[in-house]
């Protein structure tokens, strides 16, 4: 048996929408051997069939590997389900990942990359789970994603509402079109969000970190976007976004216990929580 | 008097619409000095008035700082008007930094180039003639230019065409509105693109440096693009782009002589040079 560990990551990173993506400090745990049948523990019963995201991933690489497909897992999840923490992207890795190893690690992590991409269609979810820190990924020929540097100035603070959202209906918030200065703004203020990340300029950072493309159509599906928003920069909150699609908002800072400054201001049910950048993406024990 | 020396730029660089730009190897030099009077030598009679290029930044920075704006300036210009290598943005650098360097010295780089903005209306042109090398501009607050990394592998060669295009043309040729999938399409290549320069992967480069917010709405304002591109390819180019809003095509290679492999494929009146970075954008010099 052997167990691993994912880290949860947070998407459309600002401006750079469904391109940057970074991993975060919180993570799910499997334990999994291989079996002659699908025994999924831990996870609530709707989920323990074969279409867990866990499986999926795990059965695809078994299928590109050509070798049984079964699997014994135990669930430990932290990442909580649709609140845009990439909790479903990280179910696949992790299948991925786990049927590789056990498997005998025949695949490179690019080819884990591009098959868990073709299941999940996210690629800024994807690539911090593989690559683990600040990933880019773009698609040329395949998908293919780059480990951009992150300076270890700047940490991640999460505010996590207690409802969901459906990402197919945060999609279709966004228009088909849109005005090409707003595609110039996003490219031009991508760039320098991953120059202020590399460097740790947080003036730079704020500037950086406005987006045109999503944000404007998506934050009226979060309760309170503008008031929370307003809080965190009171309290020297370099960036503010929506994480993923939403409904957590995201805030990077140069504090590691920003949630403190924050937790008694923010009125409502929220969990809170300090994050610090995950620089692995996933790590592997064999239990004994 | 003083002579300043400002390299010509590539501008638009690849998916960088409106964004990257690069300062090249050929040079515009002035020699100047302060006059009762303006006078300019060396450029064709209909240029030499108050709305000479070169003078409305001199001009501007002397309002700036509150000084007589008149001067006399020799001109020796090499980098060909109208053709995408930002002719334009290096008169007005030229003018605005000679007439702060012959006023003290007062402004920062940062203070010129945000007037040569406001002047110009194309920071990815301005950014290299004031910083040098490769450069992203962005727009929050006020115009802000970043300096990025870029390999001493790569080279670049100007295939630079016997006629002009309008610029005002050329921004007619793009649309108003263009896809979400295209947006996103050139903000995760220009990610990309600025990855690849700066660790000199060809494969990459060539994969990142695909756009589809201008050069596909704008190539037919060139002759023989398609044809030119595939030239280029043949022999080894990494990346092909127009250059600036064209008609000058900009290759990116690994040769420093990469002209000579094309030179007798290409048929028509082009006059194609090598060109390699430009690090510093001006240089000047005290004449005795």
């Amino acid at each position: 048996m052997i167990q691993i560990k994912v880290c949860a990551s947070s998407a459309n990173l600002g401006p750079g929408f469904d391109t940057l993506g970074v991993g975060l400090s919180l993570y799910n745990i499997f334990k999994v051997e291989q079996s002659n049948q699908l025994w999924i523990e831990g996870c609530p019963p709707e989920f323990n069939n074969e279409n867990n995201l866990f499986y999926i991933g795990y059965q695809t690489v078994c299928k590109a590997l050509n070798v049984p497909d079964k699997c014994h897992v135990i669930f430990d999840c932290h990442i909580p389900i649709s609140r845009g923490l990439g909790s479903s992207a990280n179910l696949i890795s992790a299948g991925a990942l786990a049927a590789n190893y056990l498997h005998g690690s025949i695949l490179s992590k690019d080819e884990i990359f591009r098959i868990c991409v073709d299941i999940e269609g996210h690629p800024d979810n994807i690539a911090p789970c593989i690559y683990g820190g600040l990933t880019t990924a773009f698609n040329e020929r395949n998908v293919q994603a780059l480990s951009l540097d992150i300076s270890p100035n700047f940490y991640f603070t999460a505010i996590i509402p207690d409802y969901k959202t459906d990402t197919k209906e945060c999609r279709k918030a966004l228009p088909a079109e849109v005005p090409l200065r707003d595609a110039v703004y996003n490219i031009s203020h991508t760039v320098a969000l991953t120059y202020a990340l590399k460097v740790g300029d947080r003036e730079l950072l704020r500037d950086a970190c406005h987006d045109l493309l999503h944000q404007p159509y998506r934050k009226n599906l979060i309760k309170d976007y503008d008031i929370i928003a307003d809080t965190c920069f009171k309290n020297q909150a370099c960036a503010f976004m929506i994480s993923g699609s939403g409904p957590t908002c995201m805030v990077i800072s140069n504090f590691s216990n920003f949630s403190e400054a924050i937790q008694d201001e923010i009125k409502g049910a929220y969990r809170i929580i300090d994050l610090s950048v995950d620089y692995k993406g996933y790590e592997i024990t064999e239990l004994s």
